[in-house]
């Protein structure tokens, strides 16, 4: 087991070296080749997805895991069509920022270099092994692609379209490994190979996430949860405030950039919050409120425990309180948000400046809904994930923050005196 | 113990949302105060770091460990002037970059904001604590500080200096944290508050950066060891070239960015190897050379081995290798580099771009002295260290490298379709 999965991941450091001097033109014909072969190999795939479905049913998993395992033509016709889309995005690689000369006449600036070798680890859903994959290629990285063990027969026939196309377009085709055991032991191995690989970024769940970040010697990009917030402040537009909230919470409610808790300001709490909850209520949201929140709302309203604040519901549940001040917002939020998307409606110039200023989040809104918090809506093409550490990168991470800067020096001759 | 940890980390992050509120006036002026009580308390610190030598003689510490667990007068006049350096550089929290409209009206764009709570891990120098907390404290960042154990004294005594000045500008004490015991699972303990702290940063030999690597649970910026090359191509200016390799391994052979391998063109190597060996063995430096190079070189070499290829001396030894092309040196870079610091001297254009491209090192010169991969001579101003890893940044890390971009959205009411 050691020995597959260091091959693997020697394999990659290897195909990485001849990824990071690729042209534009020579990744994107890999890609436009890539999207053909997927349209053309789509009953292979369909054939081993039609197992991984038949063994899932038979585990009991659940119809929304199903649902996100299971491909069929419509769902790799899109697939093909996202690799096209990658193929049509820049060349991040190559940039170079801040030239400038120094006193001594030498000129210094930095390049925007691959980062050599990124595993990803990832739950159920079979297309995010191609999406991942392009986009580190895109980006002049080999990738390491472990996806959820109900999967693996999907992930290992699109594997194998992706390494005959490479091999086909005369590129190495441990550019891009799919691991294609599902042992755990085999995924602690590979988090141990700090000198093959530069970077993991697991997606998915909390205990995914804590075990890669318990395990891993090698740097980690967290996606973790999102416990997000919207704080209608005193000032809102209530309608605007309505607009909004209702849209954080039920436009899609199973994702990260969902609201999870509302605060409200109590100076606007009596005329905002009827018409609010009864709304929410209307398409079928439970509501979880503070006592306040229960007084006013004019619907049922679950009392809200301490465990709802900071609970990601990932579902059609919000925890909704009545907030004092401003600061009391910041608060709530500096003590329950997981610094994914946070919000405040106002019009009040101060306290949209304070909440831009001092919610240190991932993404920080003034009156817009935190469902935009995605790479598309950012304006960075495809994303691989949502950042939600410090490090390296906040937020949807794009092409570019698949890539580093590597300082470059260009001189005649000085030396150092 | 594992109490008194996580005080500290807890005090720590609540400081945290202090200091990122500050401005740059109210920083400076804490910096200012803190160079003047610096100033003001010699005798203090001076008596502390006289017990920690008189322990670290008694232990039988080197000559070099005990100059550089020295402080005098001279250094700490020096020290009190690095913390006014600090306060004269600009203050990168607040600034805004990439603003953009998006189709439907918002604008989104990305604000640098301090990175949080930064623990800082290092070895004997004292001198270090205050520097270290500074570029934090001016990034707008609290941070833990755990130096070395022979140092424990003076960093304590430094420590009440830093927290007197915090309590008397009316900031929190616990924005500079002090380790104050030696205990090696207190710092164990640190290292899983990944809740608390968002960055260890480990400075010092290769042993503590393997021990932060695997014990951490916190995201990690390695500063690890300098392995740095000179490549002499065909088509160098020799005596540019001599004038470099000279520099880059005499001028200060024990840092971290000077050349401890010296690459040579078998064209040029008959011609440049005996001026260039004869001024380096003038100079005590060691050599030890491939065959051709103990052929070639006209003084004494010793046979190089495998072990000297990735060997960091960090001393006056150098190794030296004739290779036959431009790739057998890339080749050789690739293999046994340690990607901090590796050089080309050369006139020939392609052999430069190629060099610059594909040399995947924190930093890549073009006819310059590796020695100059360092914060001040890049520009950055003062520097904590200098990353060796690729996530987050390369190379020198100064103010800007303290902190992360999160982003910022502008609406008017946006909610997504």
């Amino acid at each position: 087991m050691t020995q597959a999965m260091q091959a693997l991941a020697a394999g990659a450091k290897q195909a990485a070296r001849v990824l990071a001097k690729l042209t534009r033109g020579d990744k994107d014909a890999f890609l436009l080749a890539l999207a053909a072969a997927l349209e053309a190999r789509q009953a292979e795939v369909l054939a081993a997805n039609a197992e991984d479905m038949a063994a899932g049913a038979a585990a009991g998993l659940s119809a929304a895991m199903l649902d996100r395992l299971r491909l069929d033509g419509g769902r790799l016709t899109a697939l093909a069509g996202a690799v096209r889309d990658v193929a049509a995005l820049p060349d991040p690689v190559g940039d170079i920022v801040g030239m400038q000369r120094r006193p001594n006449g030498m000129q210094v600036g930095r390049m925007r270099v691959p980062l050599g070798v990124i595993a990803i680890i990832y739950e159920s859903r079979p297309n995010v092994t191609v999406d991942a994959a392009v986009l580190c290629f895109k980006a002049g990285n080999a990738c390491i692609l472990r996806g959820g063990k109900e999967a693996v027969r999907s992930n290992t026939a699109l594997g194998r379209i992706m390494r005959d196309t490479l091999a086909a377009s005369g590129l190495p085709a441990a550019a891009i490994g799919v691991v294609e055991t599902t042992d755990r032991d085999a995924m602690r191995e590979l988090l141990q190979f700090d000198e093959l690989i530069d970077v993991v970024i697991p997606r998915g769940g909390e205990n995914l996430i804590r075990f890669v970040r318990e395990h891993a010697r090698i740097p980690v990009i967290s996606h973790l949860k999102g416990v997000c917030h919207t704080y209608v402040d005193a000032a809102a537009d209530l309608a605007m405030a309505e607009e909004i909230c209702f849209n954080a919470k039920v436009q899609r409610p199973g994702v990260c950039n969902a609201m999870e808790t509302m605060l409200v300001h109590r100076a606007v709490a009596a005329q905002f919050l009827p018409a609010m909850c009864r709304r929410l209520a209307a398409a079928q949201v439970e509501l979880r409120g503070c006592p306040e929140t229960v007084r006013l709302a004019g619907v049922p309203v679950t009392p809200a425990t301490e465990a709802d604040w900071p609970a990601e519901y990932t579902d059609l549940i919000l925890a909704v309180r009545v907030v004092d001040s401003l600061d009391a917002a910041l608060d709530h939020i500096a003590r329950y948000s997981s610094q994914h998307s946070d919000a405040i409606v106002t019009n009040d110039w101060p306290a949209a400046q304070r909440f831009l200023n001092e919610v240190d989040s991932a993404a920080v809104f003034v009156n817009a809904s935190t469902r935009f918090n995605d790479g598309g809506e950012f304006g960075l093409g495809a994303e691989i994930g949502i950042s939600t550490q410090k490090l390296h990168c906040r937020g949807p991470m794009g092409l570019a923050e698949l890539t580093s800067l590597k300082f470059v020096v260009l001189g005649s001759g000085q030396v150092r005196g």
